[in-house]
């Protein structure tokens, strides 16, 4: 059974090397560092437009009990990208999930004929559950309202390549930070670094107390509020779609729909060095008056998402790291 | 943002290179040519079994918001053989779309980590808006009642190999020619060529009049009937089946259906030199009577998909044409 | 058109090439000990991580009209194993079919571009059409609750492997023996070997009488009971899933679920060396608390099972076999 990834990095050692990632709250900063730097080195490859052959002998198992385009589309372009294969099962929900075969007993099975499997699962504690039986690494793609850690690591290698450094800035999250899995991963990995964060949200959701607190106690500053004119001195604001498929009530959903809004009106009065991020699909939290702008750099986000991929998959599955 | 086929063929120039292919009527004669040449040599590679590696750091992401038999295997298919990749999300229907997303950022995104997008749309404006929001190069494989440029090529490269020529014969379309996609473009095409053309069909799905005055303005000769008989004395036969999902109203596609079929009584009266030709799937237009006829080259149209696919493939994104 | 598997095996000679695999009663003795050698040989390439070329030039057709998980992931996995490419269409009931084509056209149009079609659908003809009407060979996945050869090759490599020997033992199979494909896949081949089976199922689910009658004449001793206390004595026993899609009845299928179940108290009662299999997605009938047992294989029947994909992928496409 594989296990989380405990131990420290210290010389040449790999720290994620045949072990799953399930939450980002598994890395402390000279991890993140490390892939961060490792990602980069993926990044320029993958711009030359030439495939490794790194992992040429691995299979990639991706089990997608959720629709996703991006997520996955990118972690098999990041396969490829190193050489190696993918099988994936594209009906997930109406196969052996459909006849009853509960995941444990799927992670188990998969696992015999894969070297790794991304899993995406509508419920919270199914990354948790797949890796305790996988005889594989996992890793989370996302788990219901939980976390999505390579997420947070391509918003962070976004941030390091677009604004040159990591910290000493002021970066504001805008929207559902109640539910949101991504927004909870980039809040603890955002912890890591000396930065203030502002987060702005309606009360009801607002992010969550225990992530506060968790911030606060790694000595950043924190602030919540309810009004977007909070980010425009920011460094970095980040706005994700409201996910609809995350609310038990559909007039919850609407009431919040369209609430926050960055359109030229706001980058006008904001700071100039601004940049503009997202994760999901966007719908209208981000106007497309200003997509063509420098400062809009979400288009460029799904990008460093594959070099991102591209590092966590050989740091698990490889025998040698391109950044030493 | 990938630019329609504008420039014109000379010397050892690839009209295609880097280039969307949206619409039939962008290219000329000089343009078709050169593809069928090419897609000849690949069809002899293929006939030999053997992959080529003239794409292997290519990847192609396929995005089909309708169904897709034969279209979308046949791309796998030609992307495998030139040694290249493809990326795709098989629930398009239910995943970004469905969680709202547009399709110019997907566009926008997915070409961001892809070589080429192959696009299938159920709206006629989609390939459109995909090219113009795509960083590579979108080939249309079907916009709605709209285009679908390579079954029109492979229409020509069937007809060109098993008559041994391509001008100078008549040839009698039938059936739905209001909404088939396919039928457009084909008519488009043929009208480049020396032929004579018979559109037979009932009044309420016969050929729009755009198309049929584009094709007279082109000097050809066209006659528009509900008789099947017009097609008796045809070098080429070709009946595709009636599209239950352009109809709004089922009671009039079912009034429709069956009301043309090619059967051993036809072909009995028919030019012995006839073929019979068709695309999508087929319900009952053809008599399954004549399957092993010589004259019945319906079953072959697909592998010469395959190999227009492949010079489509190659001509876009390669570095040299197998044909020169 | 290919033809199913006639030959004698002898000298040099593999009696799958080119030829397809419909039913698990194609195969006589000999065949099936070649099979399995073959599929030992891959087992071995495949334990050690290593991708062969074997079948870099072919291209896999997987055709799947029903929902599977592990069925398909691993016909994927071997032939990514053996070099070789797959194309899918992964809603094939949502597509051509959808679209009314029938399976023959389809299995002739998909043939005229791949090496294989693998085939799963839930009509028990299928298989047999599809092999009729395609250009090259045909494998069947499962038809309906006809037969599964693939599922009862690895079955008796399974055996095989973890007994040490494949004849002279009593083997026990528990629950819907009359809907169950890979049950009479199997009981079809375990006829072939010298084995005392014992067949446990309430009445209305027991093995329809033609199975009984062929075991019989061959010589086997066969007992039909209703009581899972036979299969304590027993070396193997093999319980599949009630599988819920082939009964026409909900109320039929409620009734029997759980009827049977392998569990702490069985295995304390039962022979030490027995070992328990079964083979689709599991439900009750195997009880959790067992699952670290070394004598429940279940888990380790579907990597025999790419090892035998592997084989009979290679046995039917290749130039040469691993095991002479």
């Amino acid at each position: 059974m594989a296990e989380g990834i405990g131990g420290k990095v210290k010389g040449g050692s790999n720290p994620l090397y045949s072990r799953s990632l399930l939450s980002i709250k598994e890395l402390d900063r000279p991890k993140i560092d490390l892939i961060l730097r490792e990602a980069e080195a993926m990044h320029k490859i993958f711009e030359t437009g030439r495939k490794l052959s790194l992992l040429k002998d691995k299979a990639m198992a991706t089990l997608f009990y959720e629709p996703s385009t991006r997520t996955k589309l990118t972690f098999q372009r990041a396969m490829i990208a190193l050489g190696g294969d993918e099988i994936g099962d594209p009906s997930m929900d109406t196969s052996s999930a459909a006849k009853g075969e509960n995941l444990a007993d799927t992670a188990r099975v998969v696992s015999s004929f894969s070297d790794v499997i991304v899993l995406r699962h509508y419920d919270n504690g199914a990354a948790e559950i797949a890796s305790r039986f996988s005889a594989v690494p996992v890793i989370n793609a996302g788990n219901g309202s939980g976390e999505h850690p390579t997420q947070a690591l391509l918003d962070l290698l976004t941030i390091k390549n677009e604004k040159r450094r990591i910290e000493g800035m002021k970066v504001a999250i805008v929207g559902d930070l109640r539910y949101g899995r991504a927004v909870h991963s980039l809040a603890y990995t955002l912890g890591m670094f000396d930065n203030d964060l502002v987060f702005i949200a309606p009360e009801e959701l607002q992010l969550p107390k225990e992530i506060c607190d968790y911030l606060e106690l790694n000595g950043r500053n924190v602030e919540r509020t309810g009004s977007l004119d909070n980010a425009l001195d920011a460094d970095v604001v980040y706005i994700p779609r409201i996910q609809k498929e995350r609310f038990m009530d559909p007039k919850e959903y609407n009431r919040f729909l369209g609430m926050y809004r960055i359109d030229r009106n706001f980058m006008k009065r904001a700071n100039p060095e601004i940049i503009v991020m997202s994760h999901g699909p966007r719908l209208d939290e981000i106007s497309p008056e200003i997509d063509d702008l420098n400062n809009m750099v979400f288009f460029k986000q799904v990008k460093y998402g594959v070099a991102v991929r591209m590092a966590v998959l050989n740091m698990i599955l490889g025998k040698r790291m391109l950044s030493k």
